[in-house]
C-alpha cells in the first residue's frame, strides 16, 4: 500500500464537545486536543464525558504528542485522564498550558508529565510531521489553529475560531499564514462547524465591550457581571470599564479567582494597582463604585451566581439598585436553570440584563461568511468539517460545495471514521472504536451505558426489597416479612401500603410453604403478587427484589 | 369589609404552563383554564404536572364554572383530573370542547360531566358574573379571550394571543370588542406575557404559509412536515399547498390523526375529496406527489418523527430525495432530542428544514408592540401580567409602566397570591396553597417532592442491600451475607466487588458478634465499612441498607 495519511476523529464529530482528533502518518500519530463534555440530567451519576482512547492505546508506540489549540474545557479537560495513560509531550499555547497545569497540579501521578508552551513562530518536528500554530480569535485568549506539514502535504486544523476584526485582545485570526500556506497548497482543511447553520458574520467582541461599558457607566448601584471564567477578554473589558468609571472590582467563585490570578500573572489581564479588591473589602465601597465579576453564568447549581440568586451566598446579598449582567448564552440544556436565576434575581429586586434583551454576549465561532473566507483562503484539496453535531458538519460541507468544491472531496465524518488520504485520493477506509466514556469521581471510574439505564429505571420507578425468613422444612415463617423501599411509596401511603404488602407476602408464603416449590419460584410469586398490589394501588412498577432466607431448607451453614 | 373581587392565580404565574386562575366575587368563583405541564428528565417517574386545587376544594360550594380560553394542553390538559373532583359546567370554544372530549370520553366517571361550547356572541350569567368570550389569534383555531363583567367592573383575560393581521384562519384578534369595553371602563386587564421580552411584532402565520408552499412546490421528492397536532391552521396551510401542487396528503401519529378528524368534522379543516389518503395508499403515489404530516416536532421519544429518524417506523422509511420540514420551535429542554432527530434524518439522506435555517414556524404569542396595543386599547385601571415565568411577568409590567401606568397599579403576582380589588384600590392581601402537583399514571397518583429527591439520589448513586443472617446468642453467622445492588456496580467489577464486600461484612460481623452491640449498631458498622470500601474502589456513595436477621437475638417468632 502506498504511503498514506489517516485522519481519525475520536471525539467532537457528530457529537458535541470532548474534542479529540488523531492524525497518523505511517509510524507517527499526533493527537489534537483532549476535551471533556459535562453531562446533563439524562446521565445520572456521571461527572464527565471523555473521549474513548482505545485506538490510541492500541497504537501506543506510535503516539508522539498531544497538540492543544486553546484552553477551553472541551479541548483540554480530558488531559489529566489521558496523561495517566500516555507519557507523551503536550504542546499548547501558554494560557492553555497554565489552565491545564491548574488541573493537573493536584495529581501526584502526573508530576513527571511535561506540557510545553508554544508560540506561533515555533516549528516543532514530531516524527515525520512538522507542526506550527497560528493565531485565531475565539472566546478565550491565546487560541490557535494548527498546521501539520506531512510528507503528503499540509493539513490545517482551525481549532475553534471566528474572524473578529476588532477582538478584545487585539489578536485577529491570522489569515496571512493561511494565504501563504495556500501558495504551497493545502492538502486538507479541518474547520470549525459549530455555527455553520448561521448566515452572515458573528458580531465582534467590541459590541459587547461597548454594552458593558455603558451598563457600568450608567448604573447607579453595584454592577454584578456573571460570565465564563475562561472568557478572559470579557473580564479585561470589564476591568477597563471599571477603571474608566472609577469603580473597584472584586471576583467571586473559585475558577474565576484562579483564572484571573493566572491571567494577571501571564499578562493576559491588566489591572492598575488598587483596582481589584477582595470580597471583604468591597463591602465597604459605595455601591456606585462597585463591580463584581462572578461565575455561574450557566446556572450551575453550586455556582456563586446561583447561590446569590437564592439569597444563600455567604459574602454577597442582592440589594435594591443592583444590576446583574449575565454575559453568556445558556448552552442547550441550561436554559431552565439560567432562567431560574434570572427570576430569583428579579424577585430580590435586581435589574437583570441577559442575552435575550441586551447585547451582553457574543459567542466565539465563525458564521457562514467567515467559514467561506477560510475555505476560499486555504483552497484545500480535501475538506473535513469538524466540531459539531452531524447537522452542523453537513451544513459546513454544503457551504464548501456552494463555493465550488466537489462533493467527493468533502467528508462528513463521525467519531471513529478513518479517512485515508494518499497522493491521489481520499476515502473513508474503516472505523475504530470511538465514543463517549462516562467518567465518575476522582478515580475516573468508567461507567457503562447499562448502569446508566439501570439508574434511570431506578429513578423512574424506585426499588423495593423484601426479606422473608422462613423454615421451609418446618413450614413456618420465622419473622414478620421486612420491606425496604426507596423512591417507591410516598410517606403518606407508606404505613398503609407496608401493611398491605406484608399481608400479601405472608399469604403467598403460607400458600406455598411446604409445597414442592423451590425458593426461587417462591420469590417470583412474591414479586408478582406485590407487583400486582402496587400497580393497583399506585400505578407503578418498581424493581422488586424478594429474598427468602430459608433456615430449614438445608442451606444453613455456620462459618 | 366592603365588597371585593379576588384574583387568585393557581398556575401559570411565575411558572410555565399548567395555567389556572380563580376569580372570586363574594360567594361566586369562576376558574379560567385548567392546564398541564409535561415534566423533563429532572422529574423522574412524573407523567404530568397539574395545578394544586386545594383552594378550590376549600371553597367547593362557591365554584360555579370553569371557563376555557383555547384547546392547548397547557390550558385544558388538567380538565379530566379537575372534573373528577368538581361537578361544575365547563364552557369552552367549540374546538377546545372537542379536544377535551377526546380526552375525557374514555373515562367512565366523567360521563355525567358536561362541556358547553360557546361563541363570541354568547353572554352567560354565572352567579354575579356575566361572562363572554372574544376572538384572539393564537397557534390553534378558536382561541379566545374572556371578559368577566363583575359588580365592580370589567375584567379582561386575554388568554394566549398575538395580533396577526393575516392569520391563516382569517380570524384576527378582535380589538373592536376591547375598544368598546374600554368605553365602559376596564377595571383589570390580565394579559399574556410569554413573549414580553421580545421587541417588535411577532411575524404573521402568512409568512410560514408562503415558505411551506414554496417547499411543497419546489421539492422533487416527498415532503414530510412535522408539526404540533393542535396547530390546525398550519395543517390547513399544508393542505392548501398540496392542492395547489397536486400532491396527496397522509397523516401519521395518533394525536395528528385524531385532531385532523375532529378538525374536518367541525369545519376547522377543509380538504377536497381524495386529497387525504391513508399511509398505506400513499406508498403507491409517486414521491413527487406526496406530502406527509406527522407528529414529533418536539422530538418526543415515542413520536412518529423520532421513529422515522431512527429508521424504526413501521410504515415510513426515509428515501433519498425526501424533504423533512420541522415546523415548530423546540421548547426549552427539547433542543437536544430535536437535534438528534435532525442529525438522524440527515444521515438517512433527507434534506431537513427547521426553524434555525428557514422560516418554517412562528409562535403564537404577542411581542412587545402587540402587548402595548392591548394595554392602550383597554386602558385598564389595574394590570396583572399572566402566563410566564417571573421574568416575563416583570418585563410585561415594565412595558405597562413605560406606557404611563403607575407601578402601584400593576401587580406581578405569583401562583397562590391573592389580589384583592375593591372600589378604590387593589392590593395583595394574602396567599393560598398553590404549586405543582406531580401526577403519575392513570390513577393520577400524586407524588411528593421528597419522593422525587429520593429517586434522583437513587439515580445518582444507586442502592445496595445487604442481608446478614446471624445468631447473636450463639455468636455465629448463619449464611453467607447476601448483597443486592442496583445502579451501583458495573458488571465488569461486580464479582470482584461482591467478594470484597462479602469479606468486609463478615469481618465486621465476626468482630462484633457476641459483643454488647445491638443489631442496629451492627448495621451501622456494616454500612460504614462497606461505604468506605466502595468510596475507595469506585468513588461512589450509594444508599446502603444492611439488614441483620438475628435468629438468636430473641426476636424469632413463629406465626
Amino acid at each position: 500500500m502506498a504511503e498514506s495519511l489517516k485522519i481519525i476523529p475520536l471525539g467532537g464529530l457528530g457529537t458535541i464537545g470532548k474534542n479529540m482528533m488523531a492524525i497518523q502518518y505511517e509510524e507517527d500519530i499526533v493527537v489534537i486536543d483532549a476535551g471533556v463534555l459535562f453531562p446533563g440530567e439524562d446521565l445520572p451519576g456521571v461527572d464527565l464525558i471523555i473521549p474513548d482512547t482505545t485506538f490510541l492505546k492500541d497504537n501506543r508506540d506510535k503516539v508522539r504528542a498531544i497538540l492543544i489549540t486553546h484552553g477551553h474545557e472541551d479541548h483540554i479537560g480530558a488531559i489529566p485522564y489521558i496523561l495517566k495513560d500516555f507519557n507523551v509531550p503536550v504542546y499548547a499555547p501558554k494560557l492553555a498550558k497554565g489552565l491545564m497545569e491548574l488541573r493537573i497540579r493536584p495529581r501526584k501521578i502526573l508530576k513527571e508529565r511535561t506540557i510545553e508552551s508554544i508560540e506561533p513562530e515555533n516549528k516543532i518536528k514530531i516524527g515525520k510531521f512538522i507542526v506550527h500554530w497560528f493565531r485565531v480569535c475565539h472566546s478565550i485568549p491565546d487560541a490557535m489553529g494548527i498546521v501539520i506539514e506531512t510528507p503528503l502535504g499540509n493539513v490545517v486544523h482551525t481549532g475553534d475560531f471566528k474572524i473578529d476584526h476588532t477582538p478584545a485582545d487585539s489578536n485577529p485570526t491570522d489569515l496571512g499564514v493561511l494565504s501563504k500556506l495556500a501558495e504551497q497548497g493545502v492538502l486538507l482543511l479541518l474547520s470549525d462547524s459549530t455555527y455553520a447553520e448561521v448566515p452572515g458574520y458573528t458580531p465582534s467582541e467590541k459590541i459587547v465591550g461597548e454594552t458593558l461599558e455603558k451598563v457600568i457607566g450608567e448604573s447607579y448601584g453595584r454592577v454584578i457581571v456573571a460570565t465564563f471564567a475562561s472568557l478572559i477578554a470579557r473580564i479585561q473589558q470589564i476591568l477597563d470599564a471599571a477603571v474608566k468609571y472609577k469603580r473597584k472590582v472584586s471576583f467571586v467563585g473559585k475558577s474565576m479567582k484562579d483564572n484571573v490570578k493566572l491571567g494577571l500573572k501571564e499578562g493576559y489581564l491588566e489591572a492598575p494597582n488598587g483596582l481589584i479588591v477582595s470580597t471583604e473589602e468591597i463591602k465597604h465601597v459605595a455601591p456606585r463604585e462597585v463591580v463584581i465579576v462572578t461565575t455561574g453564568s450557566q446556572g450551575e447549581p453550586t455556582s456563586a451566581l446561583t447561590r446569590i440568586a437564592k439569597n444563600e451566598h455567604k459574602e454577597l446579598t442582592i440589594i435594591e439598585g443592583d444590576t446583574v449582567v449575565i454575559s453568556a448564552t445558556p448552552i442547550p440544556g441550561n436554559e431552565t436553570v439560567v432562567s431560574k436565576n434570572i427570576n430569583n434575581l428579579l424577585k430580590l429586586g435586581a435589574k437583570v440584563l441577559h442575552d435575550k434583551i441586551a447585547l451582553v454576549h457574543v459567542h466565539g465561532h465563525a458564521s457562514q461568511e467567515e467559514l467561506k473566507t477560510v475555505l476560499n483562503v486555504t483552497k484545500p484539496q480535501y475538506f473535513v468539517p469538524i466540531h459539531g453535531e452531524y447537522r452542523h458538519l453537513k451544513a459546513h460541507a454544503d457551504i464548501a460545495c456552494s463555493l465550488g468544491m466537489e462533493k467527493k472531496n468533502t467528508f462528513v465524518l463521525e467519531d471513529g471514521d478513518v479517512l485515508t488520504v494518499d497522493g491521489n485520493h481520499a476515502m473513508i477506509s474503516g472505523r475504530v472504536k470511538a465514543g463517549p466514556v462516562y467518567v465518575n469521581g476522582p478515580q475516573a471510574w468508567a461507567i457503562e451505558e447499562k448502569l446508566i439505564e439501570d439508574r434511570k429505571s431506578l429513578a423512574r420507578e424506585g426499588i423495593l426489597f423484601i426479606v422473608a425468613t422462613i423454615d421451609s422444612r418446618a413450614s413456618v415463617i420465622l419473622r414478620e416479612p421486612e420491606i425496604f423501599s426507596e423512591g417507591v411509596i410516598p410517606t403518606d401511603m407508606a404505613l398503609l401500603l407496608d401493611n398491605e404488602m406484608g399481608t400479601v407476602i405472608k399469604e403467598s408464603l403460607y400458600r406455598q410453604i411446604g409445597s414442592n416449590l423451590d425458593n426461587a419460584s417462591l420469590e417470583n410469586i412474591i414479586r408478582d403478587e406485590v407487583s400486582a398490589l402496587l400497580i393497583h394501588r399506585t400505578g407503578r412498577k418498581p424493581i422488586i427484589t424478594p429474598v427468602i432466607i430459608d433456615l430449614g431448607g438445608g442451606n444453613v451453614n455456620v462459618w
